[in-house]
């Protein structure tokens, strides 16, 4: 059983999404432990009250490459096979990227190339596109910028907020996160340039 | 009946897309002119054969003001009301963009803001997306870059090659391009900054 590594910052409701699939036999994978820089995260007492290993390792304060070696490090304790990032509000510095080479997934809420960084549902929204999305992209130096593994498209109505599209954007992600998770761990692919190859 | 103008400088599928559509009454409008600055743009012919009024207007060795300012005269003189560019391949002066505020379309082969300029599909393949598509736009003076009237996504396959991915866009333009055509036409709806706001 492929074991998973969570990095959260905030209410991991990706995090639980991955859970559920686990749970609902949608993803062969267990959840090794759960990672959040912040103590406080909902997300990180959520992981405790379902029974996984819930560890705080706080960011404030301490110099980039200190917290992620012990990122790292737990994740190594734990044994973990891919890290997936959920909502997790941290550049990675090259050196835990490293240490999990293309072993690392982020989900974005946009249709990358268009929209990186913060705020890509408002940025989706303010430039009035119709179709909008998020991508699941294994994560390099780049910020938003990884091998794409999987995107999903949700349309942009006439009527709609930026709230209720980041919320159809949101279940998008919650749908497409497990899956993309259970096709890098099936494997039979390779990253080619910018490209990841199926082979 | 609101009447429309064409211009294309190729084969111009989408051009027949629209002529297909209001034969089968799905769009109401009527062909006014459809223009090329190819003598030889395959589209032209066959907009001849289909009875529709066909002029070339040659942009070889004319120039650029000087060019647009016929074809805005040619339009003008068929009573356009809305002028959809089917694969034409001309940057349009400010000068002819002026004379048509808001009333130039055009429909490019990628999610825009992703991918514009030439080869969309190739840039959309080359770069790994899961989800390529289409874009019709208004038109302003900056390349693939006019407000977004209508998008429409599809799925980049494990199996694709550019030419299925192409493909399989094309079909999807040839699907929308008469909608956002109709939906322009219907109006209730202003430019607010690069957004389209629908009301």
């Amino acid at each position: 059983m492929r074991r998973l590594g969570v990095l959260l910052s905030g209410r991991g409701s990706n995090f639980e999404a991955i859970a559920r699939a686990i749970g609902e036999g949608r993803l062969e994978a267990a959840i090794a432990v759960v990672i959040s820089n912040k103590a406080e995260a909902a997300g990180l007492e959520t992981a405790r009250l379902m029974g996984f290993s819930a560890v705080a390792i706080p960011s404030k304060g301490v110099e980039r490459a200190r917290h992620d070696a012990l990122v790292a490090d737990e994740l190594e304790r734990h044994g973990v096979d891919l890290v997936c990032l959920a909502g997790y509000m941290r550049l990675l510095t090259p050196a835990l990227i490293k240490r999990y080479p293309e072993r690392i997934l982020n989900i974005h809420p946009s249709l990358l190339p268009a929209f990186p960084g913060l705020d890509a549902q408002k940025q989706a929204w303010e430039h009035g596109v119709r179709v909008a999305g998020c991508t699941v992209h294994l994560v390099n130096e780049a910020l938003d910028a990884g091998p794409i593994v999987m995107q999903a498209a949700v349309p942009v109505l006439e009527t709609d907020t930026i709230e209720s599209l980041s919320h159809r954007i949101l279940a998008e992600e919650h749908r497409i996160y497990s899956q993309a998770i259970a096709r890098v761990l099936r494997g039979g692919w390779r990253v080619d340039g910018r490209r990841i190859v199926w082979e």
